[in-house]
């Protein structure tokens, strides 16, 4: 999964991950009306909207990103509905050729992380058969239960092709809360980066890279640096542009010699583009989608730009 | 929430919480063949089946104990049929009386976290309508990106009288590898379970005991009672007993000196009891919940033995 996700971002010379993670405000309002006339105010007219919504932006952009990043919260608050529509998001981001990076940050042990990761990205048994459910390459996973939280998963990627990025330093404000705490001589998240890079050790790909990524906030670019060091092997996916405040030149620390080594999301700041300043006026509510594919194009510039 | 729960916990005379772990190994032959028949060797039969056996299961031991802890990984592998399993589980329990703890140990920022609030605990909402989407009474919750990853839920703590149980100590072998870090002095789960208690110090009800509650794991007696002592406010979520490893006497340090301040997590030695040596010669497959009522009437004697 490592060196097709590697594959996509060389040949669209493009490392950002578009973050599918739909809110009603952002959704355009013709959009929700037709929801609503068909399903009413109800969970049902929410997700068929965000499926709608998806869809257009993925139509727009895919063309010029390596994935796609759906967060399952976001899908997941609204029910079955909700969850039926971040699959269905999955499926038609992959047929349109995008890795999929599921954002779930799932955490639990033994049989329970198995369950997960048949669901996720493996398979689920039914007696003899078996189901694909969720369909993602690749899911975000929390480290805090230690190693027997990640091994199915581990297992998974060898036997399906997908790949794990595991939180190591989040963007949030208060992620140094409980990740920088210092075990005297180095931090907590660098000792947790130095476990994701051994649990990943077994799995690494044709172009240096394992299977097994670290998320890396760009909110903390000296942290950021110091873990591209201590990580060399491990690919990261880093949140915390734009929305967040981190700039292309925080980022560049995440980057190796030949500009591989991370792909950078972008969420609200590509699928709300419509609503931003710098775009609305040149494109319509109903050009949302056109928006999306402008955000995108000056975060690439903005990115190659920082790496010149 | 935490004072209703410590209400139930006195009226049963029960510590005990049944965890509704169901797999398709522990669900009886003539269930499968039930929903087989209906639905194929499908998701969808997974999912019904599932249904079907936990609510034998609460009928069974409804009356006998406080609270039960679905594992939503469970049901979250079968897509969106296994979620409506999941919720009809939790809407079937509460009818019933019980406290419903979602053991879905999710970790995420910000808007992501408002997300898996309102859709858990608190109300999503669709323009002006609102929704309750999964009606637990509490939810676990994973703590290494820090307190911005807590606080919407807290909130709902407040406006929707709703529990958290936040990972402290787990009751899997690696649990230490990242829990029992040494921060000089003090070791990681000790900062955490300070945190975790300072995080519920607004929340604290009639009974002495706050909203915000902790999973600590029976398997490390001697970190849970040195837990039970930092953290006197915080009612404790126990795994590990049974199954896992941990006996009675392993966990009495969790409680305090009236015998509150925890509860004990139990679930295939309770579900799938009638697989068990012990029961299966008094108990044939279609009596599989009431070798549960057995079970749990066992763990009970078990518990108060240890107390004595």
């Amino acid at each position: 999964m490592i060196d097709r996700l590697i594959h996509q971002i060389e040949m669209k010379e493009n490392p950002t991950v578009v973050g599918l993670d739909p809110r009603l405000d952002f959704v355009p309002a013709f959009i929700k009306e037709e929801a609503y006339e068909s399903w009413g105010k109800t969970p049902k007219a929410a997700a068929w909207a965000f499926l709608k919504y998806n869809k257009a932006i993925i139509d727009a952009v895919y063309d010029l990103v390596p994935a796609v990043k759906p967060q399952v919260a976001m899908y997941e608050q609204f029910g079955p509905e909700g969850i039926q529509a971040y699959i269905d998001t999955i499926l038609y981001a992959k047929e349109k050729g995008l890795i999929v990076i599921g954002d779930i940050k799932r955490s639990d042990i033994a049989s329970t992380a198995e369950a997960y990761a048949d669901g996720h990205i493996g398979k689920v048994k039914v007696e003899d058969e078996a189901f694909e459910v969720y369909h993602e390459d690749s899911i975000t996973l929390n480290p805090y239960l230690g190693y027997d939280s990640i091994e199915p998963y581990i297992k998974h990627c060898k036997d399906y092709d997908k790949g794990l990025f595991i939180l190591v330093k989040t963007s949030n404000p208060n992620s140094g809360e409980i990740q920088d705490l210092d075990l005297g001589g180095e931090k907590l998240y660098e000792r947790v980066g130095k476990l994701v890079s051994d649990w990943g050790k077994e799995l690494i790909g044709k172009k240096g890279y394992s299977q097994v990524g670290a998320v890396v906030g760009a909110t903390h670019p000296e942290q950021a640096k110091r873990l591209r060091e201590l990580m060399p092997h491990t690919f990261f996916l880093v949140p915390g542009y734009g929305a967040q405040g981190a700039t292309a030149k925080d980022l560049a620390v995440c980057f190796d010699k030949n500009g591989l080594g991370a792909i950078v999301n972008s969420s609200r700041g590509i699928i709300a583009a419509y609503k931003l300043d710098k775009y609305k006026k040149d494109y319509s509510e109903k050009e949302f989608a056109l928006a999306s594919r402008q955000a995108v194009i000056d975060m690439k510039k903005d990115l190659q730009g920082a790496f010149a």
